[in-house]
């Protein structure tokens, strides 16, 4: 099944329907209004949107109309949870090398997670928003899960249970804001920025054996101002899988339905500088911030520079037949004017 | 204005006005039916809500009813952001003092913040589960301030007016979590339980002088198993007030209406250890952490036990009169059971 959100007048948008090829889609209202509220009584909702949903991939659902990528919010525009492991340890491993630190013993058992702001997700063509460049602006592309209630102490195998949707994600990351916030001691919070989510959230089975172990088979692609930037495998490196970083989440609280939980910036092991960028034949990065650890390690010193006013990033995942599973995630980095 | 959020089979609960008094309660399902959509729209709404709790303070409600606290869920049972400050630094200072660290210059004009979970906020007469009391079970007594829609970079004045409501809540800490958590450098996530709010929350204006310079100028009233425990005036020492604290959150981000902002930890300078606790002639503590670090400064370990299951802890604030403002927020530590 495939879901997405299109803005309307209110903070939640409306929930539809989008066909496999994301070609259509279908309002349905009577079934649940919100993403959250078919959420919050899954088991009673899903099986109505399971029967709507087959009738449109077949062309038999009345009131089917042409899919617009451009008119959707993020699946959830705003969430009751989004908390961010940092799952690809390969990206940890560098930011240290970077500084000729060791990654502790403790990071290859013990998920790295954050706690993010949820309150107001951008949509996957909105702008990136920052009021200054000197902020040093970077992507994070992602794969993230929704998941339904989880109870506190949730085995990895409840939790497994417990994951419903599966989108890209976004993670804006305002890299020269993190070394001071860190040194406080209380983790990120002015130095993430809105993240944005893909136009189309997609239930596990429609990802077939590409999602397998709780981790999604697939390169994920990253373009910068239209040129490939990354395309790494998500299901390689990922040292913790969804149900682990859900289980970690859940050690002391329960987690409620509509609960992000995101996989951090996927990352795959690579040689060095020279052999990890798509032009020199590597799969590239995810992040800005990857290509300037490899920099900094080889060469002392990071050459490339964060994102500017004006610099676009996309963020997509096709399947073995090239076609778009999730819609894509395309932003400007655009600096930020107050809505009037 | 009072509101409270009543328990009922959905997530959310039934927005009611109180009466001043806490005696009374309205049912407002015309006006808005929680409080999560009041604040969506409070200028609007607002209003209306105001015009009927004129009403129930003068006995003219029709279905106004006695208003139990026992019933009531925390006034936003999940939220779309829950952040936490720590503006109380002398809570910072003995931190560090009992591991004789100083406290960075940074501190006093750079705020303190951690991003909290906010889907599963437990009541205020709720249980506050935990797997083991291995964990270190703590009280956090605190103030805390839901606020509407704050554009990116607001000043201090913009953040002063976003305040829309008062509470009081008990930030549950699991301190034997905290140190390996906060090694990793990613912050807070398993060492934080569920947080309770008080049964009501208050607009502002409902504080009359008490409420000046966005500090809440009260002592924040504790006990442990029935025994005073802290009486500390949440309006002194407060290095950074809730305006302050709103813009820190808002800086890279827009905050969207029904964001929680907490003071953390109520804490008043005081002399040592042998002044400091109320049956010593002190204002006491909100936490236990901190007469630890008392104990811990003056004789080198701590004496203080963390919460048991079994320990009750409430916490509540009166009004000159002597009458409770929020209501009580009493819960017991309590061995976590999945629910049927």
């Amino acid at each position: 099944m495939k879901l997405a959100t299109l803005k309307n007048a209110s903070r939640d948008g409306a929930l539809v329907l989008v066909s496999r090829d994301l070609r259509q889609y279908l309002p349905v209202p009577a079934i649940a209004a919100t993403l959250q509220a078919a959420l919050d009584n899954w088991d009673a909702i899903a099986p109505q949107l399971e029967l709507a949903y087959a009738s449109l991939n077949v062309g038999q659902a009345p009131g089917a109309q042409p899919f617009d990528q451009a008119l959707c919010h993020s699946p959830l525009p705003r969430a009751y949870q989004w908390a961010d492991g940092s799952a690809y340890i390969n990206h940890v491993e560098l930011v240290r090398k970077a500084r000729n630190a060791e990654v502790p013993a403790s990071f290859y058992t013990d998920p790295l997670m954050y706690q993010g702001g949820s309150d107001s997700f951008i949509g996957p063509r909105d702008p990136v928003f920052a009021l200054s460049e000197e902020w040093g602006i970077d992507l994070e592309a992602e794969v993230a899960v929704i998941i339904g209630d989880v109870a506190m102490g949730a085995s990895v195998a409840d939790a497994a249970q417990a994951i419903r949707l599966v989108m890209l994600v976004n993670d804006v990351s305002l890299r020269n804001l993190i070394p001071g916030e860190l040194a406080k001691g209380f983790g990120f919070f002015q130095s993430k920025a809105a993240s944005a989510f893909s136009p189309v959230a997609v239930t596990p089975d429609e990802l077939g054996g590409d999602w397998r172990d709780t981790k999604l088979h697939l390169p994920l692609l990253v373009q910068l101002n239209g040129q490939p930037f990354g395309k790494p495998n998500a299901g390689e490196d990922m040292t913790f899988n969804f149900a682990q970083l859900v289980a970690h989440a859940a050690k002391t609280r329960e987690l409620a339905a509509g609960t992000i939980i995101g996989s951090g910036t996927v990352s795959n092991k690579q040689g060095n500088l020279f052999g990890s960028s798509i032009g020199n034949g590597g799969v590239g990065y995810c992040c800005l911030a990857e290509v300037r650890m490899y920099e900094t390690i080889e060469s002392g010193a990071p050459q490339t520079a964060y994102l500017k006013f004006g610099d676009r990033v996309r963020i997509e995942m096709v399947d073995a037949g090239g076609a778009s599973i999730f819609g894509a995630i395309d932003q400007a980095v655009t600096r930020y004017r107050e809505k009037a």
